[in-house]
């Protein structure tokens, strides 16, 4: 198995959670997204990824991509702790929890969406952080209004154990923290990003501490 | 089961594909994205999805939302056609294309992504509509890349029957066509697409043919 990802991707930073959650450890190549004119976007990794974006994983000839189909990949085919409920409401409620960061917050901050508002666009600096603001805080709203209107509280996201909901959690988080996004109105999501970097798993995917890491 | 949708989103429109192949007619609620200000705004709206964003499905006093969270359910739960293939190899390559749709396409193109544009960006229509084609054209191409490399050619975009990765292309592809995108370099998705609207399943839930379509 062979993980291409950088350091600073929410995408790759979800999978290597998971990878450590399932006790796996996949051969790591690095994809400088802002070297070389981006090496995501030269032919030797668009010939794996035609969309030129990390992650991806390599299997048996197979090239996996989309941090959530390779998470449901693992949990379909790997051991170790489930990422899922096994009760299909519950799932779907998890699946939805993840799907409000993966799908509407997190690829309206990625680098390709903020070099065209900073180029054809013709925006500064200061309006992109503000573009990248306005949507984590309303995807970080609602997904603390999810975990408001369940009737338990539990340690994280959606139970006792982390699972998929944390694990997109905890880097959109971190790309909050990044742009400065006000967490204050969001007490539930940080009591679980907290809990959730206090396990190994979680914090050994932190993107400072990965081989590629720069300042 | 009670559906809150709306003609034009392609969310929702998924979300149709999908009830229609598993046979299921859920009671249809209309929350009209343009008027009053937005229904799905409305706090009868937020209290079953504090997202506020279309679709939602009400069942047994639950709310599920994200359309393919919600098509997963569907997929674990009820009988018809499966909507997935059953080996993880290629369920993780059938979701990996719903997800370049569904993750990296359409919430770029969404109505409060372009009323931002619009509002505080300060852009035209013109530009809107070049942004939206922007990423149409960069997602749409990436899919008609991944069916290039597959080893075989089928009706459909994996396999002789219509699944997970046709219900999100169809949609998409109808978006494209709205906002005008170039499609001449994608043959391959042309071809799904005219074979699914043949089927009763997807003309069916075509915005078109919707009791609260508009012109």
């Amino acid at each position: 198995m062979v993980f291409y990802g950088y350091f600073r991707s929410s995408a790759a930073y979800r999978c290597r959670i998971a990878f450590n959650l399932k006790g796996i450890s996949p051969e790591n190549r690095y994809v400088h997204l802002r070297k070389n004119g981006g090496e995501q976007k030269m032919p030797t990794f668009t010939a794996l990824n035609p969309q030129g974006l990390v992650p991806a994983l390599e299997i048996d000839g197979a090239v996996l991509t989309q941090s959530l189909a390779i998470i449901e990949w693992l949990e379909e085919t790997q051991g170790g702790p489930a990422l899922l409920p096994s009760d299909p409401l519950e799932r779907a409620e998890v699946r939805a929890f993840a799907q409000v960061i993966a799908c509407d917050t997190h690829p309206l901050q990625n680098l390709r969406v903020l070099d065209y508002l900073k180029g054809p666009l013709g925006h500064n600096q200061a309006q992109a952080d503000d573009w990248c603001r306005e949507w984590i805080g309303r995807g970080l709203s609602a997904c603390e209004a999810l975990l408001e209107r369940r009737n338990e509280e539990t340690p994280f996201c959606f139970g006792e154990t982390p699972g998929l909901a944390d694990i997109c959690l905890v880097p959109q988080m971190f790309s909050a923290a990044r742009f400065g996004v006000d967490l204050t109105a969001m007490p539930r999501l940080r009591a679980v990003e907290r809990a959730c970097n206090a396990l190994y798993a979680f914090a050994d995917a932190h993107p400072s501490r990965q081989p590629d890491t720069e300042a």
